[in-house]
């Protein structure tokens, strides 16, 4: 039974369907008369799923092209939507058409960017096949790419027409990249629903179920806070310390991995901070282990405060902490970069 | 005096102000609090302007650095765009900083494209310097860069924070390039305008009210269709045969000039369609030769279909002509390609 969530943003509203075995072609159809498609993927997805994508597309009457590049976060940059730019200028694409992004993270990320500035704006649909991109980066509309300054600096907003999770293709992840995207689904669980959190710590879920469950979470926050103004920060739980954890391992610790240190840290700072006992800490720690998650690394809490200050420029800068005040149920606290070092590194954990 | 147009958008209400000896400072400070700028300039206006507008704008405490890249059409491209926004990486500038374009149309645009992708979006004032981006670029938040496959082929509707048009910068304009600002100063007369097309037939005209006239017609028009699925195609009067005339010279035959052709082509045509006799062409014709601009190419009417056919890439593509009526008063006729290809080729002009 094919699971849906409704998106509703103030530009768009659109589904995201999530099951097995999903037709690419089918259901891009429920959206989309026929016309010219590009299908955008990276060299290692294209090879498992790039022949079934085309295939179902043309079946569905699309015109179907594809641009595929390098796998991996190096291919995330400004000239690789140049490459995919240019490949659609030379095939007539148009404002009407279509681009898919096949693929995880990077491959939704640079594609969503791609259609946000091809002709000034196009259409896209997500076809998510990782884990991290189901649940976090195919839905939302955040487009962008690297620059060799830092990430995500380049980009736009722009939601896409669909997404399609087809969850069979999780099956060809690697175990740890599975488990990248299982730090993010313990974080939903933390921040807004302690049942899912429960089933996490049971391991006992259905991946299509949970998937929903996950964005469902996401939707309500996009909804709320489409352009990342207030509520939408609930998402970044963990994520301040994990971008600092990403950028000291010069991004050798996988995204997911340093999240779920992140959450472990900030969840025993708020513990200290407020006089509690260990016992949140403790059962987040063990989830997290149930997915051959990291809790700790080889960073002290001063090189991680040190890497976070640098990375906004100014010690005197406000930004708003997510803080776990029960498992499901998360506040966000405005902090000076100041007070929140303060907090993480008085917390000696 | 200084003129004021206001300009309503789904996104954002801004006002273009237009005079003589505009203080940069004095006037970005009334909507923005003391913040880093960035002024993007090229190297031939930097050197004449760029002096006054960074001193001014730190004389009204903003924290000013700038990026000066080299003059000209060449400079609009992806390349550059990702030189600025590194830049602005590297200088540590954030969402609630500011960037300023100061130059002409190419400046506009790029800084405009910036602007709308950089942390997926900042705000930028544009500051015109040449009378072709004072009454079109700059007013209407359509920002671009160009690929090699084609002009204005990546961009995004990114309105800015004001316009601020120091007419005085017109002054040290080639007088080829204050022309070819012209001839989109008669479009806007003919289109929508009696009165100004009488001053431009008379030669009687200040330069301020002018421009004004002209903002105002584009405002009024971007207030109706902001993203350019309707009565903005009003704007394109000349325009079909004036990019083939661009592209066939590549570019070689310069915008303004390339337009003024291309709305004496399609006022013939549309007389000799309704079968009205020339007074329409003569007075427009007349005009244009007021300021110096080409009424008539070396391609033949053959050769412009034929580009322009290359450039939709189907023949039978519907799009939207803009047909004078009368001077003053024109009208957006949907037809195909071929349709349209032949009543320009019939008319025999």
């Amino acid at each position: 039974m094919n699971q849906i969530v409704k998106v509703t943003t103030s530009t768009k509203e659109y589904e995201v369907i999530i099951g097995g075995g999903l037709h690419y072609g089918e259901e891009i159809a429920k959206v989309k008369k026929p016309c010219k498609v590009v299908v955008v993927s990276d060299d290692t997805v294209f090879s498992l799923y790039g022949d079934k994508c085309v295939n179902e597309l043309k079946e569905c009457g699309f015109e179907v092209s594809s641009f595929v590049f390098p796998n991996g976060e190096k291919s995330k940059n400004l000239s690789t939507a140049e490459q995919v730019l240019s490949f659609c200028a030379e095939n007539g694409i148009s404002k009407s058409d279509l681009l898919v992004a096949l693929g995880g993270g990077v491959t939704g990320d640079l594609t969503g960017f791609v259609a946000s500035v091809f002709l000034r704006g196009m259409e896209y649909v997500q076809c998510p096949t990782t884990l991290l991109a189901a649940i976090d980066s195919s839905v939302g509309g955040k487009t962008a790419v690297d620059l060799p300054q830092g990430k995500n600096l380049v980009g736009a907003f722009h939601q896409p027409l669909r997404v399609v999770c087809d969850t069979d293709t999780f099956k060809t992840l690697p175990a740890e990249v599975f488990s990248d995207g299982m730090a993010e689904a313990v974080k939903y669980g933390v921040i807004r629903d302690l049942e899912l959190f429960e089933q996490f710590e049971k391991k006992e879920f259905d991946i299509a179920a949970m998937v929903q469950r996950c964005v469902q979470i996401k939707a309500d926050i996009v909804g709320e806070d489409e352009f990342d103004t207030g509520v939408r920060k609930l998402l970044n739980f963990g994520h301040t310390v994990g971008h600092s954890i990403e950028k000291l391992s010069n991004y050798e610790v996988p995204h997911g991995s340093a999240v779920a240190i992140g959450m472990v840290v900030v969840t025993k700072a708020y513990e200290k901070a407020n006089s509690l006992d260990n016992t949140m800490s403790e059962r987040l720690i063990k989830t997290l282990k149930n997915y051959n998650l990291p809790v700790s690394c080889e960073y002290t809490l001063v090189d991680l405060a040190e890497q976070a200050i640098s990375d906004k420029k100014r010690a005197g800068k406000k930004i708003s902490v997510l803080l776990p005040e029960t498992i499901g149920n998360s506040i966000i606290q405005d902090m000076t970069m100041d007070e929140w070092i303060a907090y993480i590194v008085n917390s000696g954990v």
